[in-house]
């Protein structure tokens, strides 16, 4: 009898997540403040809006079966309708004018599930992503899980640099390796990790690069939008969606678990017609539909504006702690120029980035002195993948302002402050 | 520009299920009695308990937090310890005499999510599984976009024949097969879609079979116990999984959603240790856990008993309306003794078997004259594969009786019988 488990090619791809060790040291440590993980406020939940929402609905027999039932697997069609309505008025759509309906909606468990479910419809081993460097380290398991190649572009202030991306579609296209390249993916609103936006003059020209450069078969762009909602400073930016006006090109995809409640575990995406049959297809396969009563709960608090007030309290819950966190970044390394920081205008995260000396990885002494300190962050190079001559920057963190309250905030960049004092200059050890 | 969208092979292989056909066809047919999609009474529904429950986990911050907060990958640990408890409890498992333990748990979107997830950790392309024939269609579909073969073996009134099960295991090591043999897999409670229960004796027996023919790698047997607490006769079985001391051989999986409500969408599965982390790190990558709002509802239902009241009240209700098809079914068909049928002690399902020469498949005549007379059904070929030779039985339908009130489903079989009223003889036409 032998006793290995037979594995499949696809399982042996896929490996531990990296995070898993951040989070197991913030449970294990009493008194730690995580600046690591990407949680939400918990003091912010709209639970008496769910409370009465349920009441409502299991006290009416039909409502109550309605949303016990199975569901369908695109999703329940008037929170389909009801999704597409609001990015429709985030984008400043007027009605007839863009060729996406709610036919083109579809609902998941979390955002996350349409990255899975985007990258097993589209990648055989060897296909290529075009990312952010750094970017989502989720979808980066995601790309691995199904033996994909990740190829990067860096990122300025306006995000993804696209004259950086043209080189690179013109690069692939030279080396023959167009017809291998499936996608372009880009977290454009405050990204994780870095908190950067990609400026609006960017977003037309991307949709027009993806287009020119369709020339074995459609390049499709994912729009990872999952912190819009979440802004604290300046106007509302178009997505990339919106130039996408023949909804072919562009998948948009966004989340209730950040600006309402992550238990609910709900994401909605509007993607081009002729892939809602293969997403119908796989998702049948996978569960035939995410959680029905959670789909219900939600369109009953977008209803009755409950969701949408909801999200003007976490704006400014999310601002006090984002301006707690710059303020103390501000604060405490005054004293240590090369040290630098985004400000994010929305989201959750500050990307710090030391001088190259400084490494930040997860055996370094960095994190050995602040874990001694009591504070926990993730080290930047779980965000990136190793450029083409295999480097990895190794000097930044990202830094989450999510979860913990402002004075907490505050605290824990003292504590990172102190964990790197006597590491301002060249070659000190202890 | 080229617009064909750039599909991998596993989206390739992913097609429609045959099944949405009839799903549209109801839904398009008013008055239509539809004895076809599985899904589960509506009047039955434990909406009362889920409304108190919500309202005081909303009520204590503390627990509204941790509901509306992400969960875990695996899933909330108090109900992964109650799912375990219900399985230990129903095998007559004392403590300590299992191998299995709340590590070994994992909550799932539905127990369809865990089917997939297992397809796609255990099987390349070319790879075997062995179903029974008949088996429960989704599943097939899982397998289809997996890429594997399915080799099946027939059933009798006691399940998998194992003498068949055997002979197949030895002939795939004969033909050096066996190192492709990746998983068996039986529905072994009220099968979907026969209604037939693997019997006692065979099962410590199946577990056997597994261990003597895991000679290149492990043979899982994947046992599919989704409608375990539905039995409307009879004594509870122990499960497949009992007869794994080991805790090695079996993946034994179930679903709230059939004896609680399906709008929760919440699974639950019991697997080999070594299992535990390629499950995490797939799932991780899938959604990073299913909706933990919906497990910490199911987690007080279970706490409270109402759970537990719940499925008794359940088996009242789907036992009578058993009884209203096949008491319909031996009225009905009573003056034609070449048709027969099996009376399912639990479950949704019976599984009717016409003369060979009675097609029953998507454009026969039955389909049509039945829509016609305003009854729906499930071609039984649809949950079959050709066997060795290609052949496919095609005179078999599935009859749900899960949704329908008893008087309706009564006047279904009547419709049914209408339907093929002259076609007992052969070679008669309209």
């Amino acid at each position: 009898m032998a006793s290995e488990l037979p594995l499949s090619s696809r399982a042996r791809r896929t490996t531990d997540s990296p995070i898993s060790y951040f989070v197991q040291k913030a449970i294990e440590t009493p008194g730690l403040i995580s600046l690591a993980a990407g949680l939400v406020d918990e003091s912010a939940f709209p639970s008496e809006e769910i409370a009465s929402v349920v009441a409502d609905m299991m006290a009416d027999p039909k409502s109550a079966k309605a949303a016990l039932q199975y569901g369908s697997t695109l999703g329940y069609a008037p929170l389909r309708q009801r999704v597409l309505d609001l990015v429709r008025a985030s984008d400043g759509i007027r009605p007839g004018e863009n060729a996406a309906t709610v036919a083109n909606v579809v609902l998941t468990t979390g955002s996350q599930q349409m990255l899975y479910i985007l990258c097993e419809l589209l990648l055989d081993p060897g296909d290529i992503v075009i990312a952010e460097a750094p970017s989502y380290f989720v979808f980066h398991d995601c790309l691995k899980s199904s033996g994909a190649r990740v190829l990067t572009v860096p990122m300025d202030a306006g995000g993804m640099c696209l004259d950086s991306l043209e080189n690179l579609l013109e690069s692939l296209e030279r080396t023959g390796e167009l017809d291998r390249l499936k996608m372009i993916y880009t977290v454009d609103y405050f990204q994780n990790p870095t908190g950067i936006t990609l400026a609006a003059d960017r977003r037309p020209k991307l949709v027009e690069l993806a287009k020119r450069f369709s020339k074995h078969h459609r390049i499709l762009i994912l729009e990872d939008a999952a912190y819009r909602e979440l802004r604290y400073d300046g106007e509302d930016v178009p997505s990339v969606k919106r130039f996408d006006t023949t909804n072919e090109f562009v998948i948009y995809t966004s989340t209730f678990s950040k600006p309402c409640a992550p238990g609910l575990k709900t994401g909605y995406s509007i993607v081009p017609t002729d892939l809602i049959r293969p997403i119908g297809n796989l998702k049948g396969s996978h569960d035939f539909g995410s959680s029905n009563f959670c789909q219900h709960i939600l369109d009953r608090l977008l209803e009755s504006g409950a969701f949408q007030r909801h999200v003007e309290v976490l704006r400014g819950v999310y601002r006090r702690k984002r301006d707690a966190m710059v303020g103390a970044l501000a604060e405490q390394f005054a004293d240590w120029p090369e040290v630098s920081w985004t400000r994010a205008d929305g989201g959750f995260y500050s990307w710090l980035t030391f001088p190259d000396r400084i490494e930040t990885g997860q055996e370094s002494e960095l994190v050995r002195r602040s874990v001694r300190e009591g504070v926990l962050f993730i080290p930047g190079e779980l965000a990136h993948v190793p450029d083409a001559r295999g480097t990895l920057p190794k000097n930044q963190i990202r830094l989450c302002f999510g979860v913990e309250e402002p004075a907490q905030i505050a605290e824990g960049i003292r504590r990172l402050r102190r964990a790197c004092r006597g590491m301002e200059s060249v070659a000190r050890s202890e």
